[in-house]
């Protein structure tokens, strides 16, 4: 592959004009939808088309006809707001994003939304936008890249091999995130990580140096990566080279600093913030195309221009071809291992997996925290899915998430499969969204739920762009006990279930642990967060009702007559509501149980299944969870009544907590008690 | 000031062995407190007792009998659970904690809880736990620091004139938070804030160089710090020296490194991550005591020890004394300043500023977004209120946050009051919460509504410990158009709602929005949340029925006989209800609308207003609000209905997104008429 992207260059080299007419294409392109859509980015695109040219017309191996070729090359466009550019790039070099595609940039219904939106957009390795997180992504990327090739590769049969490359922008590198992505990347010494920073000095308030005077060279250096540059810009050849040198040194990830000026080209807008988020307007945009030189109209590519950027097809082609034949020749060398890689590149679980899985359920028995349930299931599971593969951010035994036997990760050993991410729960979610969309690996990331808030950027775009992360999250309430408020969650739990396509599971013991570990596991269209108890909770009864979890919610316990009152509870207070239920019905209330470990789920069953659990008929409802009390009235209406948490916690041991705030079933028999007699005096 | 301080600190180098007794009673303290809750984290004292004891005992300017003297040096823990060595710092320097306090560490009701908390223990400047929070709010801190010192100090008569230290651990160094907030210190030049950092090589999950290989003092030098050592963690001289270098470079941060041993004294713990986060135990606390000499019992404190500690009461007397003639002779030389000093150190408002945000009422003639609207009652109140400052995260424009006319905060010019923070909006939240606890100031910090996730950890501490922050939010929804579904919000407003003691604003027009601001401009117990348009909404009629925002809800539009249906809308979804409210009143429906900006205020009301708004007997109700549906449920109940969003959003024109999303007057009464109609068939 080197040798026969060198002799492109070396082609390319012969016509530097051409060079810059596929520039000033790129430019033009991004430009013209900026204008017409009169909204958008048109600074950077500017800014940084040289740079983007080099990497994709030079460097970057990928198959705009297969764009889930898995061994592309990965391009990150961390600074999203630049979509633009990469649908400029995507256009030019055959993927399928049309001229009217570019034409109807943000608008209703376009595959050229105002962001990069993966799974939407052909050739958009990861949605971008908020900044920062496309940084991390790449380095999750990365990170697939290495772990699966040091699981996979054999001398001679290298069938996982490949960079990962993106432009990230000041924002970018100001952002928390990058920060600890960045120290994560030295520490592992990911080298074939290649980051091109489009230094131009400028953000949307103005010069850069308002808030940010550092020596991003130094503080990259400092994190243990390659650092190159400052180079021009405007000068392909140059960032070509720096890319190449990145190539060369394969033990620590680079950051090549390249100097641009925003909107370059636009005569009144260059090197000003003006040139940054909103349309050059008609008039600048012609006297661009005038400064450029640029004689073509509107969203007009330049036959020479498309034949050579085109040419991005043929060598796609090429490369993935020869890539098939090494695959090929590994069928044929190691059939089981070919087998399960593929497998796992498509995300397929291997079968039989689930009744390994459940063969977890027959090992309990005696009283057990939920999170260490989990911790059960993980082992049992990574020996069926060796594709599942994660770690906690710095909380590795507290969260059970280190499954005991697996080597850990690390620089020197890549087929490590525990992870560990630091005290970086941002990057760890930004890191394992990235794993995630790299294929071959399912990952899981783990820390306290009241930490959530802490990477709820991250767990946020997961959703939204449909990557099938698994969040585990322990520690889930005051019964963390003596730690105190600071770290006990109240309004993390609706904060989680408020994010459309997250599935949120709170199981009620280690059996409805399992249950959630299936579903998490087989959920391939979006995220999962499971939350977990620090402390032991007791098992429910061994009678299989608690596979209802994985129907979101099921009758735990049942009253004899139709129910006067319904109590509906997850996690460690379904116990309290068993025991409160149970008393309630030996004063002859009719009292049912409800167990409601995921709402999510729970609101994808039919209607019939639902009515049969809550039976729109019955009215007195109490809900009971040790967390806020927002969003538990879409249960019980405004008849029923939520004992839950109304200020921050306590520290103080858990079960004190959990008596003083009223998780009691003395507390819940009283309260559910006075609802029934509620209009009966 | 100073020469005293070296005097005390020759004295105590006459004495090495009583140091040694002072910081091993630091130590035991801590060990012991730990030891009987038999939970929390005994590692991080012991190996940080020299450099706390060398801070506090030879540097530090307090006064322990008045823990808010303005102008005391600040402390901030913000490795949180190393809580035991603050409070053992406190109790022996003569703050209002007893032994009794320490023996009641991690019990309900105490003042000693599991991590620091502000407000609850006299002494603890801010509320730590979760990491990189203390780091930003010490940056906070200082920075408030020098942005009074140059507003108020005069040649001779420097009344605010104080460090900042910190002690921060290798965790808080990984946080991003804290990558951000050290980069903004070091292009503000805060040369008073001084970090120790315990650098023990140790973190939860075990060695750092699992995850944490980077040069950390590279990388401080690389934001423009000044960093110092690496100094051995046993030698209080050295630190000493370390701190009082730190305090001769007044033109950047210092970070000193210092080299610890967590769990030092250990025999069988020392070094090692078991030392961390639970008691030793009974045998491991014994041999202790054998390796450091201790031959006290748990709790005791020699007298020696405790009357050299008591020294601070002196000092802490003397040195305020010293500042309280210094401000009285300010009082004299400058009564006007002095008396807006005191006022704003106080928290108090200057008379008469309600009328002067009252008159922006008076400048609204056509349609504004809020932000605008926001913008105009800026201006306004910082010119009669010069305490609220603040500023935005690189969206200055966007959300309106910029004063004209008021300078820029830089390091050249610490007067200015528009503070630029860089795209770091988790940073930007943990210095605003800085600022606030330092006083003197009213901090703002603006973004857009879709980032208050990347900040939310510092909201939640903010409402956590009551810090008045104004939160300014914008872009709040899918009418923010092209920008895409990156960019719009659906589940943060309820997350937002979500937390105790955060009051969210979502005004529905311009004069909502002064009356909002007047809300968090007077709201000293707790954040504010403002919630605001990037589109231009109309006008609300002029009746001043708009004043009933600062009550929560209000009847915007009422039915002429009592209602059959409620209309309940918010911000800019409060015209779309008023419009659907006038078309089914034309057909005869008794359609009450009621605008509710913030559930908080509405939910302080007395009962008789709330039922005024919402009559009980009304349950057909429709919830208007273009945001995820969770939460609505509470006002319209299992028998009305909710118009939001059940996904994310879509690149397109806002108008268009509000139109395909269903937001507008025919959908809304269309889905109210079937509402009325149901049951009456």
């Amino acid at each position: 592959m080197v040798a026969s992207h060198q002799r492109v260059a070396v082609k390319l080299r012969r016509n530097p004009a051409l060079d810059q007419r596929c520039i000033n294409a790129i430019r033009f392109l991004s430009v013209d939808a900026v204008q017409k859509a009169n909204s958008g980015h048109p600074g950077a695109p500017m800014g940084a088309a040289p740079m983007a040219y080099a990497l994709w017309d030079r460097v970057i191996k990928h198959n705009p006809r297969d764009p889930r070729w898995p061994d592309r090359d990965r391009f990150v466009l961390s600074a999203g707001h630049a979509s633009m550019l990469l649908y400029s790039l995507l256009h030019l070099t055959g993927y399928g994003v049309s001229i009217d595609d570019i034409k109807n940039f943000r608008q209703w219904g376009s595959i050229t939304p105002g962001h990069p939106e993966h799974g939407l957009t052909p050739g958009i390795e990861t949605t971008t936008g908020p900044l920062g997180q496309g940084f991390a992504n790449g380095v999750g990327m990365a990170l697939a890249e290495r772990m699966l090739a040091a699981q996979y590769n054999r001398p001679g049969a290298e069938i996982v091999d490949h960079y990962t490359y993106g432009i990230v922008s000041d924002g970018d590198l100001q952002e928390g995130i990058s920060s600890e992505a960045a120290s994560l990347a030295g520490t592992l010494k990911l080298g074939k990580l290649i980051y091109l920073y489009d230094d131009n000095d400028v953000s949307i308030d103005g010069d850069t140096s308002l808030a940010f005077n550092e020596d991003v060279g130094a503080r990259f250096r400092a994190y243990g990566w390659q650092v190159l540059g400052p180079i021009d810009g405007l000068n392909a050849d140059a960032v070509e080279a720096a890319l190449k040198e990145g190539q060369g040194d394969s033990s620590r990830p680079t950051l090549i600093i390249v100097r641009t000026t925003i909107g370059y080209g636009s005569p009144n807008k260059a090197g000003k913030a003006s040139a940054h988020g909103e349309a050059l307007g008609v008039a600048e945009v012609e006297l661009a195309r005038k400064q450029l030189g640029w004689s073509y109209g509107p969203f007009e590519v330049p036959e020479d221009v498309a034949a050579h950027m085109r040419e991005a097809v043929d060598r796609g082609a090429s490369a993935q071809a020869a890539w098939e034949r090494r695959l090929d020749d590994y069928r044929r060398t190691d059939p089981a291992e070919a087998a399960q890689f593929e497998r796992d590149l498509k995300g397929e679980l291997p079968a039989g997996w689930q009744k390994v899985v459940d063969a977890v359920h027959g090992t309990f028995d005696k009283p057990l925290a939920t999170r260490a349930a989990s911790g059960r299931v993980l082992v049992a599971a990574t020996q069926v899915i060796p594709a599942l593969a994660g770690g906690s951010a710095d909380l590795t035994e507290s969260t059970q998430s280190h499954v005991k036997g697996r080597p850990v990760l690390s620089a020197a050993n890549y087929a490590g499969r525990n992870i560990h991410f630091g005290v970086r729960e941002h990057a760890m979610a930004g890191i394992s969204n990235g794993m995630a969309l790299h294929g071959g690996l399912i990952p899981y990331c783990a820390t306290f739920l009241i930490f959530s808030d802490y990477m709820r950027p991250a767990v946020r775009l997961a959703a939204l762009a449909s990557y099938p992360v698994i969040f585990v999250y322990t520690h889930d309430s005051i019964g963390l006990g003596e730690d105190g408020p600071t770290h006990q969650p109240i309004a993390e739990l609706v904060a989680l279930r408020a994010m459309p396509n997250l599935v949120v599971i709170r199981p009620a013991d280690a059996h409805e642990t399992v249950e959630a570990w299936k579903v998490a596991i087989s959920r391939r269209g979006g995220p999962t967060a499971l939350v977990l108890t620090r402390q032991a909770l007791p098992l429910l009864a061994n009678d299989e009702k608690w596979r209802g979890a994985s129907r979101g919610a099921y009758v735990a316990m049942d009253s004899e007559r139709s129910p006067e009152v319904i109590l509906i509870a997850t996690g460690s207070e379904l116990n309290v509501a068993l025991a409160a239920g149970k008393q309630l019905q030996g004063e002859g209330i009719a009292a049912r149980v409800v167990s409601m470990p995921s709402w999510e789920l729970f609101e994808a069953q039919p209607l019939d299944y639902r009515e049969s659990v809550l039976p729109s008929a019955v009215r007195k409802r109490v809900a009971i969870e040790a967390a806020g009390r927002l969003g538990w009235e879409r249960y019980v209406g405004l008849d029923g009544l939520i004992i839950g948490m109304t200020r921050y916690g306590a520290s103080s041991p858990g079960a004190v907590n959990m008596q003083k705030f009223g998780f009691t079933p003395e507390n819940v028999a009283d309260q559910a008690r006075s609802l029934v007699r509620q209009g009966k005096d």
